[in-house]
């Protein structure tokens, strides 16, 4: 018998600003940051669990705040109880009338849930010795149906009906699980279309990349239009015509000037327009999607909870769902999301970069894989080369390819120096800059 | 000249949840409270201004944390140059793209950003002696149109079509004016209505109140329905048939259970069901509108910017739009949304009670009935007889109408005698209860 006895949360930041690393038209200056969470237990293995909500510098301190004051929800809850109740913390932390006020289920207070549901979910996939993604595919359909809230979303997705969806998927499960761990998971790169990036860096990235297997390229666009163009052409010299191409906007457009200017970016053929306008405007997106076909519209990782995914899906707003693991209230909304666009039949192609996403994503990518996506063929994920170096089980890429990871849960460790020397802003690395 | 020199923020919170005062089906025992914002000049007037954001209790301090982070970009702010830019404020604190991650325009970042705005508004109302409802209504359009974002709302609403809709509500402006002054604006009330009351003191306030000259009444709904039903037609005993009853069920039912539950109250003949479902279900509340005529869909204090009220006048979601003062990030897009609401010819109806909302919504109702509504005579304003005597000017409620306030500014200012009680934890009243 093991309890939750102490959850500590720190302030940790990388200064990735210097670099102009993930820079793009909306965030030109990112910090990227974790609020980061670590579960103690007693019980005679001592088993911690870690999670952690993604930022992009100031805020963080908002994030690490709403975690510290969940936190005694937690404490002195069971693991065995959290184990036969996967949907115990989510309920608990969700359900809580005061803290909802500040959301609900959205902004600060629904980014540290994800912080602490996650945290909760490694503890209990360590427990079982098992990586998430695994421990996710080795549940039962209807262990795998407790985890979603239908709350708002019923009328959407029924339990019955998600049931059969796994039980479709779970039909050819066998074959599916040797192509995976065989070959991993189809990876796209983002890391050679940063904005701030100079021409020659541009050309260079791509070529490596090119070299090193990758078929998937991602630009940032939402600059000036023609200066946009002039990139993506340099892009496609590079890349060929044979290797797809995606744009991402970062919300900068309003919806005629999406259409628009994806009039004049159709030239090089991409293969979807990213965050094209506000997160939050679901007839927008899907005016776009209807104007700019046969490319297709992709957004989500701003998109913050199941009830605005749910009506991204009714209203035919996307053509590619990019869950976020750290925008969604952790891995049960995760779930509920991949539910529902399996219901749609809209692939599911992870948000991933920042601090750590990569090393999420891939677990939901894979049990996506196994047990829920209709096409899993159609399953694309993410990849930046980002701050990897700072995990204790990072991402493996082999052939643009994510590598199933083997340790036990959710890879969201963030090794001991690394803590010590990025802390904010007492760490080492901050204190040696102001 | 004078300049911004500095900015406290206070935790201020009121054990409401000891009377179940504001108690509902979502909220059963609510500590009302304040991130509350003094804003001080140097000058030779040493002018404050004051504004704030509402909260339930617990992440009350999320919210002052946010007001703190982000208070650095008021710090030297010239008075002159906030009023000859009215938008300067809520650019900076909304166009910041590293707090902008953990919104963006949501949440904690989203309600701290109130606050702060409403501060700066107070001050600049101060500053040349009028109220705020007065100090709006003596802008010119083009200042008025200023006020605005419209990035993400063009699609519904462009500045020239803003330009018409206030050109058109001045043309009978002075007779408006006259009735406003001489009879006050007219209220609803909703503090007989609380699910924790008993049936008894239920009967009394509505005996009271309708003694007192009130016209429309709110109850709570959203627990048994059976209960739900027994509570309306008791309020129906007392109110009779020919005031009006609104129903509030504060997002306790999915879209289904909404349509069904209505089809059973329809029997009490209500004006409409407020909040039937998650405040982020656009395309829910269309359908429930449609199902549940000719009772309307309200709803509006949870919906989190002028994006989501653009799709709910879209989508002929709504029938009256509640507005929230804090909810929405200030005055900036409090107008933007009442310019939506005339464009799309639906009233609005703000949401008030909490602390200080009424305070608040006198001087935007008032606004919006001389200056942007297209039938000023379907304006109501909530009014929830708590906490008023903690305000320096507090409402005033004649025959059940608001008197319009004379006081400069946006009647914000929480009495020093109070703000020293009540502040969170170490005040008078809380020191006593621990």
């Amino acid at each position: 018998m093991a309890r939750i006895i102490d959850v500590e949360v720190r302030d940790v930041r990388f200064p990735t600003s210097l670099a102009l690393d993930g820079s793009d038209a909306m965030n030109p200056d990112p910090d990227y940051s974790a609020a980061y969470v670590t579960l103690r237990t007693d019980g005679p293995e001592a088993l911690t669990g870690n999670g952690f909500t993604f930022t992009i510098g100031r805020g963080n301190e908002l994030c690490v705040l709403a975690c510290k004051s969940m936190a005694p929800m937690l404490i002195g809850l069971e693991l065995d109880d959290l184990r036969a109740d996967l949907s115990l913390v989510w309920n608990a932390l969700v359900g809580d009338s005061q803290f909802r006020w500040v959301g609900p289920e959205k902004g600060v207070i629904h980014l540290a849930t994800a912080a602490l549901v996650n945290a909760v979910w490694d503890l209990l996939a360590k427990a079982e010795g098992k990586p998430i993604w695994r421990f996710l595919s080795d549940l039962t359909a209807a262990e795998i149906v407790s985890i979603v809230d239908f709350r708002y979303i019923s009328d959407a997705l029924t339990p019955s009906e998600a049931m059969d969806l796994i039980s479709e998927a779970r039909s050819t499960n066998t074959l599916r699980e040797r192509d995976l761990v065989k070959d991993g998971l189809l990876a796209y790169t983002t890391s050679a279309g940063w904005l701030g990036y100079e021409d020659d860096k541009v050309r260079r990235l791509c070529r490596e990349a090119v070299d090193d297997g990758w078929g998937h390229f991602k630009v940032k666009v939402g600059g000036d239009i023609v200066e946009d163009l002039r990139r993506c052409r340099l892009v496609r010299e590079e890349i060929g015509w044979d290797r797809a191409l995606m744009l991402d906007a970062n919300q900068k457009w309003g919806i005629s000037e999406s259409i628009e200017n994806m009039r004049q970016l159709a030239e090089v053929s991409p293969l979807w327009i990213e965050e094209p306008t506000s997160p939050d405007d679901i007839l927008g997106h899907a005016r776009i999607l209807k104007a700019i076909a046969p490319v297709g519209v992709a957004t989500g990782e701003m998109v913050h909870n199941r009830i605005m995914f749910k009506q991204m899906l009714q209203a035919n707003a996307l053509t590619y769902l990019q869950i976020d693991s750290c925008r969604l209230g952790g891995l049960n909304e995760v779930v509920a999301v991949l539910l529902l666009a399996a219901k749609f039949d809209v692939p599911v192609v992870p948000h991933a970069g920042g601090v750590g996403l990569c090393e999420y994503v891939q677990h939901i990518a894979a049990f996506d894989y196994l047990t829920i996506a209709r096409d899993p063929s159609k399953i694309l994920v993410e990849y930046v080369d980002h701050l990897h170096e700072h995990f204790v089980d990072p991402v493996r890429i082999e052939n643009a390819h994510y590598m199933l990871p083997t340790a036990p849960g959710y890879s969201a460790s963030i090794r001991d120096e690394s803590l010590e020397d990025f802390t904010f802003p007492t760490g080492r690395i901050w204190m040696s800059r102001s």
